[in-house]
């Protein structure tokens, strides 16, 4: 089969296969743990300019620094290291933080408690996991409201029913009504209970990160955890330049566990960063390259990730702006520059500022996904659900992206070419003027032939009007979540390890009275 | 400024940039007469099997042939050119048709009736052109119906008041109240009124496409059309394998007069083609390069296009299928071939199944429409408008596109990497911790920096549900191509001219009576 091209070195177990399949009505490719690219990056810069930036990034780094707030252990490290420090501020040579960062693999293993949904995360490999980090929800029938626990869950849900995603993600949304120094808790258990794939931890505090990181020890074991990565930590840098202690000590909290961190700067051009984008992609460049060093200082050879969010901003009122061309374009250098580093790539995702499953929420939405896809990012958290800036996750825009990552797996599976594509067969056997429709070759390959949407419409006009309802396919998307979430199966998980998480919940909830913010 | 570096030798006039700025806002990029791309195109396979797909579609030639019919003289000319024919079937030796296309020329000037709006169609240069051929037209509050000619009209108004096309078009709708033999001399008449872009003529009969070319000459001159293209004509094939005699004897009009014609199969795989990729691009490339030889036997060194139609097919219900990954991707495959061909392209722009502009609409649209830019097409017809397939075209979706190959201006503007914009003074100036909002690298870029929508929402949730009215991307670009009608000016034509062509048409009416099929 066609899809089975895009399966790595450990193929989907029958029983996924099953699943895939009878999530599809009709023989379109079945879910696999993750992608094996089959077509190159768009690589748009040359050599040249590639060295302009990267020594752009050097000069930052040398002459203006980064500060490091509140966090000592960090400082000492630098120290330790040969940068120089000033208060809180730290220089580099150049050269020096691309030493320490070589020892980072190239390409690692996150594994899930199926095994069967372990990924690979770097060389040819692409991960879609969910967006990450919206306070609020928002559905057709309620609007736009805080996210909670339920809501929570019912994301993962979604997610884990799509044959599309590979990764249950993290903060699917913030469950706001869960004490904050308790969330993590809740989060990571629901993870662990309504999904089987791999996912992440909390980041918001070095207790919950380590927190995290204890809970999937009691699902892997503490061993294979000092030994395999197991749950991802997405680390921001406050841009411009600054990386705040919070992030630094859950960083290292990640990287001491031997554990990967994602080290994202969060630069909207003209804010956080320089209007023009070769400027803000040398400062992503520096600012990333100074958390991804960090890691390896505080554990060496822990897995990290190499992140980017690059945005843009309105002219008019000052808003940032998502989904837009040049964060689109500029993430394909981000693209160029990780692979020149060799670490694992985690790009731009599927953003817009649309409040609504329009128009505008799938072209900005497709602009940036594509971009993902083109740059070689192989981690893209935010594949699927963001509306409304960063802010809201919608239920509708959730099901119409993970239905997107579908159409990105037969994207990525590029042009296969070999005698039974090239179908001279076929030709010899249709000749001028006739049909394909019951060839020999189209018998033999058709039902692998081409992506089956779930939620587009391709009927004719009358027939959509007349039997279909007219619907748009935001309203055909509503119907799909609501079907999905009723006919949702959580997947066994052992009880005794259940039970072991909800006492090590309930333990540290009861260590501690609730705070709010 | 940084949207200068777009314009191509022939920059736009004065007149053309106020026109641009005032229609924005803000100092988002002013118009140009056509692109060149700052981009590479995204080749995504290899020499290798790029020529195991050439010489399949050699052996498609040689072998099972092409039949040409209803058209004694493409027979004699291939006769005369060495071709092996056989009752209607044509079949050539490897290598021929290369040989043949090779007095093509690579890049060509297409005239405008205002100077400034000269395109160049050929090597980085890229031209957005709108949709072409559909029978209906829909908006929001008239839903679908037959276009007429006010409706073309309308479109063609539209098309003129965007600074994100750079063409006319041809048949932008078919206006269905204006007989089938009489419509082409009022679709012509149409463009040059009511534009003052490139335009293309009728392509559905010899006579036709001969008089369209003759309006052509009213407007610009005999001579100077003997000697420049001034007018394109898109003739499909019907595939497999068939060049009708209506479509060889229309291209060979425009040849003999030296004018461009497109060269276009149209394959859906697995109805007019192999279900498999590899080998619907080894068939387009065989059917196209046999246009592209006769226009050249019918007249050595005319300007041609090669042309690019993939599509697929739902495997449920037999319909045709948009804006899908594998014809996207295919695509990539047909912009190499063509550039190893050395000829200009024209490939897929923007479609959609959707009957709604809404989500589906535009993640197809721009699925397809961002192929056409990565594989290199120079020529892009279908950028603006299409819904229902290729059968209607809607007034919102037209403004939603042209909004967006606003942003594709920016977008294949690239990376630009210089002193400026590494912005190494603007870190020196801010530093660590700060914002570049108020810095002296902000002031200087800033209104030059980001792709600025017209159409998207960008405010904060409560600004866009309190003041905005909570509207989709449909709803405000429903208002704005009322509102751009209402404001459109056409551009001044020569009187004695404008009384020539219309003393032509009327000429031409008279002589026949109404056909209505």
């Amino acid at each position: 089969m066609k899809t089975m091209t895009l399966v790595a070195e450990k193929p989907a177990s029958a029983e996924r296969r099953t699943r895939g399949n009878r999530r599809s009505p009709t023989a379109k490719p079945v879910g696999v743990p993750y992608i094996v690219r089959n077509i190159p990056t768009y690589d748009i810069l040359s050599e040249e300019n590639l060295v302009k930036i990267e020594q752009t990034a050097d000069r930052i780094l040398a002459e203006v620094g980064i500060e490091f707030r509140d966090d000592p252990v960090a400082i000492q490290h630098w120290k330790r290291a040969g940068a120089k420090v000033d208060g809180l501020k730290v220089t580099f040579e150049p050269g020096m933080l691309r030493e320490i960062v070589s020892s980072a693999p190239r390409q690692f293993t996150q594994y899930a408690r199926n095994p069967a949904n372990n990924v690979e995360i770097g060389g040819k490999s692409v991960v879609f996991a969910p967006s990450y980090g919206s306070p609020f929800v928002m559905d057709l029938d309620k609007g736009r409201r805080y996210g909670t626990l339920e809501d929570f869950q019912n994301l993962i849900k979604l997610a884990q029913s799509s044959p599309w995603l590979h990764h249950s993600g993290g903060t699917i949304c913030e469950p706001v009504d869960v004490p904050v120094n308790k969330r993590h808790l809740d989060m990571v258990y629901s993870h662990i209970k309504y999904s089987d794939r791999p996912f992440m931890g909390s980041v918001t505090a070095e207790d919950r990160a380590e927190e995290s990181i204890e809970m999937a020890r009691i699902l892997f074991g503490a061993d294979f955890v000092d030994r395999n990565c197991v749950i991802l930590g997405n680390v921001n840098v406050n841009s411009p330049l600054v990386w705040d202690g919070t992030m630094t000590n859950a960083l290292r909290a990640y990287a001491r566990a031997n554990q990967a961190a994602v080290i994202v700067p969060f630069i909207l051009g003209g804010a956080m960063g320089p209007v023009t984008n070769a400027g803000a992609i040398a400062q992503a460049f520096a600012e990333t390259l100074a958390g991804c060093a960090l890691t390896q200082l505080e554990r060496k050879g822990a897995p990290v990730i190499f992140g980017n969010f690059l945005s843009s901003m309105s002219l008019r009122s000052g808003s940032p702006t998502f989904g837009t061309p040049e964060p689109a374009i500029g993430s394909m250098v981000i693209g160029q520059l990780a692979r020149r580093l060799g670490l694992p790539l985690r790009c731009a995702g599927n953003f817009s500022n649309s409040k609504l499953p329009d128009g505008q929420a799938m072209q900005e939405g497709l602009m940036s996904m594509l971009s993902a896809i083109h740059c070689g990012a192989n981690f893209i958290l935010h594949s699927a659900g963001f509306l409304d800036g960063l802010l809201s996750m919608s239920y509708e825009k959730f099901v119409m992206d993970t239905d997107l990552c579908g159409a990105l797996h037969s994207y990525l599976a590029g042009v296969v070419v070999d005698d039974n594509t090239l179908a001279m067969d076929a030709f010899l056997e249709v000749g001028p003027g006739s049909h394909f429709l019951g060839s020999a070759h189209t018998m033999r390959n058709y039902t692998t032939a081409f992506w089956d949407s779930a939620l587009s419409d391709n009927e004719p006009y009358e027939k959509w009007s007349e039997e279909g309802g007219s619907t748009d396919i935001a309203t055909r998307a509503n119907r799909l979540w609501k079907k999905t979430l009723a006919e949702y199966e959580a997947p066994a998980l052992d009880e005794g390890v259940d039970e072991a998480l909800c006492d090590y919940v309930a333990r540290k909830k009861g260590e501690r009275a609730d705070a709010w913010y």
